[in-house]
């Protein structure tokens, strides 16, 4: 990996989003345009000395000869801009403290930059995508789990500790659902891909209504089938969503009351459905709201829904570090 | 009023402080020491014009003559910083919007600064109290109501909109206690000097536990009282302060996922309870705190208990608008 300025070769940050079943990365320029990017299993390393081996492997598989590689920008979950590392993700496989920054450092021999995955997203949002001229806003990421980046007077906010933005481990009912985190009841249980497909169980067994959801099994089901249900209008499937809305909406009035910001956007797996989601999560936002914010916030889909909204931000990390 | 620099007079602010009750005010020297101060009631004018009349007559009154006043700092719910003005105040008597800037600023010929009586808070913890170090931490402000500053990378978070931190108005129960706001079931309907007694007056009818409380009417109650029966040992005072507690813990641990403060402050009528209200809400805070949090954040009484912390931080707005 020679950084000789001599040549023409083509400066790229490589930004990688540590996901719980996937890991994505991509070779991002000082743009915003990812040129390759692909991905491996997260969830099939135990040993996360194994996975950095494996991933460096997938990179320099990908990585063509006229990238000059500057660095790297890393999103996880439960990740510490400050320290590096990654501390007690409850959905990664690694447990404990993992020095993520040492682990990349010394695998790529490039300089190393970690942050939430859903910072990472933040700042994806703010750099390339519907934030670019808002200095108050939160990007909430709706995969397995539930990922939150906050910014206000136009800085992420990290926090004394840099673990600011876990709204997916707010509390919707205190004897609630068992959470990953060990809690019961955190939102990210109840609004996410997970918490759908849990609520679409829950409901299989109250409701009497029939549905094309009985025939999967809990193992089978995935937010795309709920979605595609909803569309023909599928009972249970509608009330899924509108009980995730409901949840969603009052939690977005809970964040509101902290930073007042002037967009919330929504990103991921689904977000992806829409108006079925987007729907009473606004209707439910505005009724919990207190009166003088009424109006005034937006719900949206993220600018950069179906991009890698936290490859892009981590990278975006790096390059401001950069420069 | 005379401001030629000749003279040795004393550079004084005045810092007022509109709460629901009782709206107070002092002369602070650029060291916050409050030279006089004094109070007149808020709630007995139907008419703001009449409220600041009566007020420039108090003010006046106690100001001495070598006093030269440089400006003024008001501190008051649902204020906006940037706008000037309150908004659709739930706990005070004038509705709709307010422009206090223009108001005060005709009235006392010097120049106004506006801003929420709890982001006041936080600013005279941040210059005179207990926050002089931190650059991430929140102010709980238990009186009337439940008022919140929050202060993140340094700086008040106001929002987008000027009205940031307001977290007595976040759901604790989507269905519960009817707020003066207008919803249901907000934090400050059950933690604040309101709230407790509301509490109080639910158990003694849930409950058959003797209690001194059972002497008291709704309108009779007030938190000193309740203090002093859980001193003795009172059961359904000892049950209102762990309810209140819970409550309060279970939503400064998301408060906590929002902006991660070093440090939570608690000021006010209800934090003169001390270890009463401190105990019960530091243990469910704990226990709803997310792994990764817990250990990190102190609940502490504020640095200026006792002392009139919105007088004084409103009064620090002027200042440092004045520098």
């Amino acid at each position: 990996m020679r950084s000789k300025k001599l040549t023409t070769m083509e400066d790229l940050v490589l930004g990688i989003d540590i996901g719980g079943t996937f890991t994505k990365f991509g070779f991002v320029d000082i743009e915003g345009n990812i040129l390759v990017d692909d991905k491996i299993p997260s969830d099939k390393h135990n040993d996360i000395n194994h996975f950095v081996e494996d991933l460096k492997e997938a990179v320099i598989a990908r990585k063509k000869k006229d990238f000059n590689l500057k660095g790297i920008g890393i999103g996880a979950p439960n990740a510490n801009y400050y320290n590096g590392t990654i501390e007690y993700a409850p959905n990664l496989k690694w447990k404990g403290v993992i020095n993520l920054n040492q682990l990349f450092s010394s695998a790529f021999e490039l300089p190393v930059v970690v942050t939430n995955d859903a910072n990472a997203a933040a700042l994806g949002e703010m750099l390339y995508g519907g934030a670019q001229d808002l200095n108050n806003f939160i990007v909430i990421t709706l995969g397995t789990g539930l990922g939150s980046g906050i910014v206000a007077n136009g800085q992420v906010i990290y926090g004394h500790d840099g673990f600011a933005g876990e709204l997916g481990h707010t509390t919707v009912k205190p004897d609630g659902r068992k959470c990953g985190c060990g809690k019961r009841g955190c939102l990210e249980t109840y609004v996410s891909v997970t918490g759908i497909e849990r609520t679409v169980f829950e409901l299989l067994g109250k409701e009497t209504d029939p549905s094309e959801l009985r025939k999967y099994s809990y193992e089978d089901l995935d937010a795309i089938m709920i979605s595609e249900a909803a569309d023909k209008g599928d009972k249970i499937a509608k009330k899924a969503f509108e009980e995730t809305g409901r949840l969603l909406g009052l939690k977005l009035a809970d964040a509101v009351a902290h930073t007042s910001p002037e967009v919330i956007f929504l990103f991921g797996g689904l977000a992806s459905a829409g108006d079925h989601i987007l729907k009473p999560t606004r209707k439910y936002f505005d009724k919990y709201l207190l009166e003088v914010y009424r109006g005034k916030t937006s719900i949206q889909l993220s600018g950069l829904q179906g991009k890698n909204i936290a490859v892009l931000g981590s990278a975006a990390l790096m390059w401001n570090e950069l420069s």
